[in-house]
């Protein structure tokens, strides 16, 4: 049987790692698949320019329709990035009667709805897997190997950028912006790292799990947002001292007005395993009704992880492509004309507990003033943590613990708080999660 | 369309939860699935004994004929266990042209090669991810999310009972025999515990993952089994006080002239995820040479947990049943032409850091004499524990981690030690196994 031939539109870190990985490979991957699987045409911007692997036995062009109009290819790999033209030309291939893989996350989050309409339309597939946490098989997890269960919820390490920031001020006891520094040198952050830092990349993929978990369309405009680009040091010290570790963690759980979605730095109690994924490293927690909770730990980056991935998707496809199309294993998990759309909960209805630190002035009367305030919000307290003063600094921290409350309630405490004389500054919160046991 | 009708063999514990879960997520499985399915038929040694589930709109029969040669019933799921008549029964059911799903690791590991051959002469698929490690779908992630990578080597957590009792051990100074009592007490450990604790049980585990790894036949005569009955509550006690836990893992490698197949107890570094992976949880570390390290940690055992990983197996078999079969993804992950057999290496030849215990004369020069027999073999010894004598005790125990040593060479070490006159009885012998970074 002929190879499979592949026509990747991208030859950066993640398409040089795929090529790499397809050759290196080769006879692994064809004992798998039963036929060989041969890149055979690449379309880059500049096709003069070096790369990082051999090119022997390729077609590189910087015309795309090499690969999306060409009757030779069989499957296109898109790993370009960014929404376009990654959209017109994966729309372009599904439309010429190619299948499609690929690791781009923007694009299946903001554009994923129409393009799987249009693969449905086709009866082609569209895999995605190295879309979320890097070569982690997290989708295919979800979509098959849980497909008897009743997703809970799910919770993730799916930015491997902000995990290793937090990461060197955990364990180095480094400034954010230090760790920040030391990332983009090492190659783990981009020279413009808004997207990671502040929780975008986050909120794509989690987008995309929680479509997946629930059965709910993609629209990424629903998560809420946070960073860590406030996270200050202090903080991950005293959450260490109290037994927490600080992660940036993407949630999607269902709760009983609808599905929580949320993007956020949280304190994790440090005996779960998941509090101890450090570095650049992702993991996922899902909480299925029958089988409880399952951890997922890896790489979620880097050329070869991220490859890994797309290879997996390249094995599916050429395994699953004659399949009578309505059985095959469908985009988002759920058969399409079962994808309900379901009320999102508004982060001021979430209810958490919360770690709260404040600078006030070092005289007595105020942790009183400060603890009124939280009783006639009703909101009770599991943990005071007052640090002695040092040297003749007139405000010493305080931190605390709450018990679970409303967003809302907790807001409008903070609001009085901060206008009492004695409290220097705002007051930064941080939400905790706790999950089940061995998660 | 017609839902899909399952005919259950045995419906003891996992059968039990298969039906619950079936039942109480029938919505959302075929939301996924794109088709209801149905247990209508079960069989059982005693239809008159009272069950766990609600028996409504099952026909319960005594005679396996029901649902093996049963013209309505679309797919038998083997739940009975054991080898024999599971064996028989299976495959009647293929030459009735029926898909079977099983969580029968016994009968997979002992007769998978001569089930996959009848399976595949028929077209048929043979589903098995709840044999091994319950709920993690680990065998769908080796065999279709992994299939870029050419697996380096796997090692897992695979016995939730041996786990139970040496994490009883270690986080509440329990001695064996009062762990494994508790362990029975609380339904973790069968009255007959010797086909966990001895091993067996993972042996059989060990096999199925080894050959999906590493595309080679079934069979568990080649696996090196310790059981965890000769581990002393010292052994664990010293090896935490050494940064250490001891866990009984089930290892599969390849190696420089041949695989490596072992179960046996295992001192893991205490910062790894495995190592804080705790009672009757499972997890399994692969490391793919693209992916890098990857683990899984979930529930291996439990009514629910074990039907999660059966439903998603029937899903399975209803979304690919209509591939062409060539083309679906192959029972041990490799097409059945490339699958090969390669040299296992034998104990003897395996190569680790070990750790050691002795009782010791509290005399001068008994550390050197031990010392000197160690160098003469060539053996390095990374740390040495010496505990002060308690009471009139004349022989103090003394622990060593040695550096990596071939097995033999070990053997012949300990074998000359154990002839010191200032030894008392035998030396303690645990191999080390320590995992890349983030595992």
């Amino acid at each position: 049987m002929r190879a499979v031939r592949v026509g990747m539109l991208g030859l950066g870190t993640v398409g040089s790692g795929t090529l790499a990985v397809l050759r290196r490979n080769a006879e692994e991957i064809s004992r798998r698949a039963g036929r060989a699987i041969e890149v055979t045409h690449a379309v880059v911007r500049d096709p003069a320019r070096a790369r990082q692997v051999p090119l022997e036995g390729l077609t590189v062009a910087a015309d795309p329709a090499a690969v999306v109009d060409n009757p030779a290819i069989d499957i296109v790999c898109e790993l370009m990035g960014g929404t376009e033209p990654a959209r017109t030309l994966v729309l372009r291939a599904l439309a010429h009667g190619k299948p499609v893989v690929t690791a781009n996350k923007a694009l299946i989050a903001t554009h994923g709805n129409e393009i799987f309409a249009a693969a449905r339309a086709t009866g082609l597939m569209v895999a995605f897997e190295a879309a979320v946490a890097g070569g982690i098989p997290i989708i295919k997890t979800l979509r098959e190997g849980l497909a008897g269960n009743r997703i809970e919820g799910l919770a993730g390490i799916i930015n491997g950028t902000c995990n290793f920031i937090l990461s060197a001020m955990q364990s180095r006891g480094l400034d954010f912006e230090q760790a920040l520094t030391e990332a983009q040198a090492l190659g783990y952050a981009e020279a413009d790292p808004a997207f990671d830092i502040e929780g975008v990349d986050a909120a794509h993929k989690l987008t995309i799990l929680a479509s997946i978990a629930f059965g709910i369309p993609l629209d990424c405009a629903r998560v809420h947002v946070e960073g860590i680009t406030g996270v200050h040091r202090a903080d991950v010290e005293h959450a260490a001292e109290l037994g927490y570790r600080l992660k940036l963690l993407g949630i999607a759980r269902r709760g009983p007005s609808g599905i929580e979605l949320r993007v956020h730095p949280t304190l994790v109690p440090a005996r779960q395993l998941i509090a101890n994924v450090e570095g650049v490293l992702n993991a996922v927690l899902v909480q299925g009704d029958a089988l409880g909770p399952l951890l997922l730990s890896g790489a979620g980056a880097g050329a070869e992880a991220t490859a890994s991935a797309v290879v997996a998707d390249l094995v599916d496809v050429v395994r699953v492509s004659t399949a009578d199309p309505h059985n095959r294993v469908p985009h988002l998990a759920f058969q399409p004309e079962y994808i309900v759309a379901q009320p999102v909960v508004p982060i001021d209805e979430v209810c958490c507990p919360f770690y709260l630190r404040m600078l006030a002035e070092d005289r007595p009367g105020v942790l009183a003033d400060v603890a009124r305030i939280f009783a006639e919000h009703d909101i009770s307290l599991e943990a005071v943590l007052q640090k002695a003063p040092s040297g003749h600094h007139r405000h010493v921290p305080i931190v605390f613990l709450t018990s679970r409350v409303r967003e809302r309630a907790l807001r409008d405490a903070l609001a009085r708080i901060a206008d009492l004389p004695s409290i220097r500054g705002g007051v930064i919160s941080i939400r905790i999660e706790t999950f089940a046991a061995g998660a």
